[in-house]
């Protein structure tokens, strides 16, 4: 059966390509989202940020983050052993031996795979500190997330440490790429303090609208279909009936905790606003998708859509919690990402009987504890250095014309 | 062999799920398209139609609509035999038993490929009644076309009843799923009227130009993506020789529909106008696609882009008709899925010799007559309870306000 | 293992399908990039165009263009062989014949996968000719590129023809694809002429900015996006260990080289015109991209970084200096896919033992210099016969409402 193994090693490493192009095109998601969502003044410097995080992300992790979060010897622990770059490539031997052992995909399948994610945390943040934060500073505060923080608590759970040990249960990352990302994001926005003009006096909250919605609107389908590959793929193998038949109830269950949260924020924002909210739909989708991606595998489809919707509806009280405690976030990242990735987490025992509720907590005290001083140590250290806000003028022009010396949209907003 | 059927069994599987992926990517297209062809003052509207469209799509198929179309016990007929839910999950046991009855792809992620399309059918419907419509009572009509009507007919044909044991051919929807869709959008259209200042005296049709093209022409190109999972996932099967010739004559043959749909549509409109028209262009391919999908597969390939370009052709003509008997289509829903949609079946015969025109146009009543009459009953007792149609102020405004309570493009329109 | 060798084959038709789905993506990545950047009276056109000469690249390679790349009777040579339109599909008694000459995958899959690419070539020259040339006379084109141009210089190389049996090594078409769509599009602008205002007296260089930047920036993430495809489909078979680790590697290294080629251009822009300069950071991916696209197999994810880092960093300059020498290019297409290009053919050598310099200069200099003259006289007669340029009045007015006879955004510029 030398070449049935050939044939299924081919098959899952292609699943795991395929999966990885999905999580990539998240990328473009997340930033379609920002650009929409954003004032049009700073529309050019957020899909700079967007581009520019993703390519940093991917040679960060390549030159140290994958070595730290997968290191060759894997014994649990706190620190990581370093292995060497990215490793060596599976033999036809090795793979043909078959055995427990036998690696069943291309080593390389694996690094794109992860390297696609670390990508996905880091544009969590940008969202977030956008409209006020200088662009140098962000791109700079990437390389240690993407490089270290990151991949630090990576190797916490995916990487054989601690809190793997300790049975935390994150099927595919509401606590290690979701939660982390908010968790950064929240530290460099409490450094970074509200845009001009959005908390007035007395309590008041501004709203300040995105300038263009069918952007956000397609960022929102571009990450649920990029979702599939996130979700999906981290079930690791396809080439059996049991790891074929994960996969599909993982896309069905993805699928259904999208729509639960579509539907459950929809109805939330009528009861509270007497509108059909647009962006709050957009929030609702990518909260019950975050809702299940801590354990999309257990749950039937109706549970998924519970739980998605759980996650839907709670993203709109917490995008009115932040609000009213002056947290700034232009998009809604951290209570997408932080506030549902912590329910995502605290939801896995309600399906999976191998998980507790204690591991949960200690994973999700330990990861946020983790990336959100670390993180605002190295936002502390830039702001030091080379400050994090541009300044009130700059602000009031807007980033593009600053800090990339364009507009989005020349012809369009009467400035021309 | 037993490890052989399983891989197998796998590849078909993922085969299933990323065909499933490249449809649910249509509800983009369609969001896209939609938006890019309405005014700016009701955009932000049907994109949220477009997403919580999506969302109830899932959900009711879920509760109920895969159960009527696909019920345990297919024997034909015209009432479908509830089954359960969604069915349980092939074992291994099952799969690797051998034979013509064991089961060669996970049943969840048949679920997956079938509630896609449904999400589709419904996705039609939302354009038709753009810019004057209601959004919860078009959602609320979603909740019946997506869990009742769409089922039944879908039962007919795919879950092997009637319209199936009369030997009507419909590969991939162009009845089922397009023509469809187009009914009950003709329904809605007829009991809504067309939209304020679209139909002057004396016959005079005036043009109301979409917001944004690039955003109607990325929707398009959307849809072409996607519609290689719609038709190429409909051949069920990928992994012997004969379905993996079959599904890349499918894709090629695909592809080609759409192409020879665009070159038809590019030079009748040149021919009728004098210009280059974009919108008959993006028509001509969604109409060359509509038109390859009730039979992708026995035509060649210089036949499927003359069989595209027929129906690219036929859309220019139909649109203007429908203009003149001033039914208001504002992107052209049911001329593109619903007459080409009959174009498409009544061409079966012509590639296919299991085919007849008598069970085409068999299956064309049948299904129209249907979902008509059926959409038409829920529309109307819509009408009656809660109305269907926004005030005339209100559509003057523009429904993004007075429905949503915010602009698409708040920058751009110089309205702040 | 009659079966085994047939669910291989089906996992590497699948393989070719998927990715050239992803190919076919692509036009719309080059549909958004190009609309994003031209500015807002020259939108509709551009999208016209692109959408147009996708469907004629389809069918003018469905009629003539595959035989003569793809000749029955590969020989070598000079002058391909004509065979039969697309070929006969494989039977099953071939593929479970075994040996070495059993195909491996379907035949129209492998159509499938080259008419996406003749359609990419064919891409590049729409936005160097952009807002000045007339319409039709650029579809006429097209019939003659993708029928014939494109197709002789891809019979040399991948058709079996003499490039191919001189040892010029082009993986994926950094010169059969992307040097030769530069080449046609260099001749274009040669007798095209610059734009009305982009240069004026004494070598000053007007910037015209692009009218909507989030769009530019998608195109460049769809592009990205459908690399994967374009590269990784390019190692023709997946289906064993060694094939499927080749594939993976090719898509670390596609990603990296997009990734060295985002932080490159963003570093010299800064260091040169002191802001992040969007636009370089989206040519600059692109250069990447194109950089790796001659040798994604060989180079380790670290190389290909730089490899891409020195596509990014050129791209920069080679915009600059066709400015300087008034050669008018709208997008930076001439820049990013034929300076760019030839950079990558060139480096095939530093990481492939079996590529040569000399090897690499005479396939650089034979498909420049057949498609730049071949091209030219296309070009010449269409301008001698029917015109290429629209009128100066035309120009002014934009090419929007002359050709297409409708605006791309008639709500947003201010001139309703």
């Amino acid at each position: 059966m030398e070449n049935l193994a050939q044939v299924s090693y081919a098959l899952d490493t292609f699943y795991f390509l395929m999966s990885g192009a999905l999580v990539m095109w998240m990328a473009a998601g997340f930033a379609m989202l920002e650009a929409g969502l954003v004032r049009s003044k700073n529309t050019v410097e957020i899909l700079t940020k967007n581009i520019a995080l993703f390519a940093i992300a991917c040679t960060m992790y390549l030159l140290c983050g994958y070595a730290i979060m997968y290191p060759g010897a894997n014994e649990g622990g706190i620190l990581p052993v370093l292995g060497s770059l990215i490793g060596t490539e599976n033999s036809v031997e090795a793979v043909t031996a078959g055995g427990d052992d036998a690696p069943y995909y291309s080593a390389r399948s694996d690094f794109f795979f992860q390297v696609v994610f670390v990508a996905t945390a880091m544009s969590i943040v940008s969202g977030a500190v956008a409209e006020r934060m200088k662009l140098w500073s962000f791109l700079l505060f990437a390389v240690f997330m993407t490089g270290f923080i990151y991949p630090v608590q990576g190797f916490w759970k995916w990487g054989g440490g601690f809190l793997n040990e300790a049975n935390f249960q994150d099927f595919a990352g509401s606590g290690v790429v979701h939660m982390a990302g908010a968790a950064a994001a929240l530290a460099g926005v409490l450094l970074l303090g509200a845009r001009k003009g959005k908390y007035g006096k007395g309590g008041a909250v501004n709203a300040i609208p995105g300038a263009n919605l069918p952007l956000a609107t397609l960022g929102t389908f571009i990450l649920w279909l990029g979702w599939f590959g996130f979700n999906g793929g981290s079930q690791l193998k396809l080439s059996d009936v049991e790891n074929a038949n994960a996969v599909a109830q993982i896309f069905v269950n993805t699928n259904a905790g999208a729509a639960g949260g579509v539907i459950a924020a929809l109805i939330v924002a009528r009861i509270l606003f007497g509108k059909a909210d647009l962006t709050m739909a957009l929030n609702g989708a990518l909260a019950g998708l975050v809702s299940i991606t801590a354990e999309p595998l257990t749950p039937s489809a109706v549970s998924a859509t519970l739980i998605g919707g759980v996650g839907g509806a709670l993203v709109v009280f917490a995008i009115l919690a932040l609000d009213k405690v002056r947290i700034d976030d232009p998009v809604g990242a951290i209570s997408v990402h932080g506030v549902v990735g912590i329910w995502g987490l605290l939801a896995v025992p309600l399906t999976n009987d191998g998980a507790e509720f204690s591991a949960q907590l200690l994973g999700i005290v330990t990861i946020f504890a983790w990336v959100f001083f670390a993180s605002l140590i190295v936002w502390g250290a830039i702001k030091l250095i080379i400050g994090l806000r541009i300044t009130e003028e700059e602000e009031y022009e807007g980033a593009d014309l600053t800090e990339c010396g364009m507009e989005a949209y020349p012809e369009f907003t009467g400035k021309q």
